[in-house]
């Protein structure tokens, strides 16, 4: 077993406080990381905040991880000592059923094991990665490629391939593009939709951030509340991905949609929407979903971040900031994503 | 011009009565038909007793017709006198938009005239057809295949149209296809998802119309109010095809579908229906609608029913039974689509 430093919490209002954990012994295809960044994901706030049902306190969050492997299992082939890896929000999955064998771990239908708070299949709870290292099979972990900083890559883990599965399944290039909100997902989706060759408009309440939409690749930022917005843009984006988490006016912003267009809804919020049905008939418009992505995509994800020059806007933390930094998260006060700079936890002897 | 005999009523509370009409001088482009059976359509029902908007008395309706041309108008092409043709809901659009470039005249942007009630481009409103006769530019007529009778073809303008079109676009031979509601539409869907190669389930309330389904070629119905039927029928179905206009728990149907499973809606229920987007995030889930089809479509879909035997389950009635045949429409006691025999109106002198 090795013992890592982690940042935990032990109930919903302690704050944040650094502990000594063994990860397991390596089986033989894990692979153990040391652990250079971590990615602040709203998702980790909503659990260790129980608001996604109970949290198993004491407990460590945090699926945007980045880092080099130090260790490997006895028949690990993927990875060597030194590589640079990532992880994102699965750590193990049943690999026999149908999702699984076509590279939709994240839907797997039998065992999928979160990267934190998750039975794990030995049955402890996962614990995530604000922390020094975590040990998972090498199945779970994705190369990071060399022009990518940990840093900057972090966040593509979970905030860049939530958003890169939709877009690269709905975009054509040339599509216009409507990305709604500019936060973590938001930013990474401008982004992605951009490299994909489509022409990317960020629909934000204000004009506030028209300069960072630009700089991230968008041609232009709309503010939802300028007057006639919606009759004015109506029917003239083939595609809208909905970054947001609050509730929307689902029939409004279908409106916008051309024929056969598509939204995408990558937010969750947690109350039911109210739709027309009407507002998908005329036109057959879409209206999807989808959830991270399979390992396979993942790596895809990363490899196609690389050659575009892409990658997350981030503000590096000190580990002893997460408290504040998860107040200016819920806030909407961090552009795009806050990064824990892992490096200074004290490693274990 | 070209006096017909229809049937109209003059106030939503008026009973049908016999009228003469003059239907317009042909221009270039129009054709005659003489009418020779009418489908009673749901949307009928609706509009003429003002319950999508207001209808423009006297009215005829009608937009599912089968007939033999008599007229063709100077420039005429594609029909001459003794064919036999149909026209559903669209007699005229701009034909100069992208959407009617694209064969998607339903979707015109400009100027879409439906068949009845809706105002032409001469500023008259259009009367449908529960008629003698009617004119209509060639374009929007589609050639009846001889081994389809007038009045099992009849309903296929509207009723197989609009199953036609979501479920060519969405099944493919081998999938799991649900068609929910066993109705005018669903009748018609269950056929065209059986011969587009699909294994097909109807839902229905009850079991009362299992030998039925079986007859249109659905291997099995399932009641949803049996015991746990969403728990037991959980990620089963690749397509379903919601063919009703009541409310439904759509988050529930919606975990019926396999990963990237898709509901298509055909059905318009009045008030919005509630939606979380969970239910379309895990598994990528797809929800759509469609709204008949372009005219190249229809026709389609005319040679693809002859060429699988597929028509519509008809009951013939005399031009006199339309206002009792409402009322068991609207009960549900049509198996599965009224037609009025319209060779039993007096054609004008």
């Amino acid at each position: 077993m090795t013992a890592v430093t982690v940042l935990q919490k032990t109930s919903v209002d302690a704050p944040f406080t650094q502990a000594v954990i063994n990860r397991r012994e390596l089986r033989d295809d894990d692979i153990f990381i040391d652990i250079q960044a971590a990615g602040i994901c709203h998702s980790d706030i909503h659990t260790i905040r129980n608001e996604w049902g109970e949290a198993h306190f004491p407990l460590t969050v945090g699926h945007e991880i980045a880092g080099i492997v130090t260790q490997v299992g006895d028949k690990v082939t993927k990875y060597r000592v030194g590589d640079r890896v990532g992880v994102g929000c699965l750590v193990n999955s049943c690999r026999e059923c149908q999702p699984c064998r076509e590279d939709e771990e994240q839907n797997c239908e039998r065992h999928k094991v979160g990267t934190y708070n998750s039975r794990d299949i030995d049955d402890t709870i996962t614990q995530g990665g604000y922390a020094t290292g975590i040990v998972v099979p090498e199945h779970f972990a994705c190369r990071i490629p060399d022009s990518l900083s940990f840093e900057h890559a972090a966040p593509l883990l979970c905030a860049g391939i939530t958003t890169y599965q939709p877009l690269k399944r709905w975009v054509k290039a040339g599509d216009k593009v409507a990305v709604l909100g500019l936060g973590g997902l938001g930013h990474m989706g401008v982004q992605i939709a951009a490299a994909l060759g489509a022409d990317v408009t960020v629909l934000s309440r204000t004009t506030a951030k028209a300069d960072l939409a630009q700089e991230l690749g968008a041609r232009q930022l709309l503010a939802t509340s300028e007057e006639d917005f919606f009759d004015r843009h109506r029917g003239e984006f083939d595609v809208i991905l909905n970054t947001i988490s609050a509730d929307i006016d689902v029939d409004r912003y279908l409106s916008l949609l051309t024929r056969h267009g598509v939204m995408a809804v990558v937010g969750l919020p947690p109350e039911a929407q109210p739709l027309h049905f009407g507002a998908l008939i005329g036109g057959a418009k879409v209206l999807t979903g989808s959830n991270i992505g399979g390992i396979k995509q993942t790596q895809e994800m990363l490899d196609f971040c690389a050659e575009h020059g892409i990658y997350a806007r981030t503000e590096l933390i000190n580990p002893d900031q997460v408290d504040e930094t998860y107040d200016r998260v819920v806030a909407g006060d961090v552009h795009f994503r806050a990064v824990i700079d892992t490096t200074k936890l004290p490693r274990p002897e």
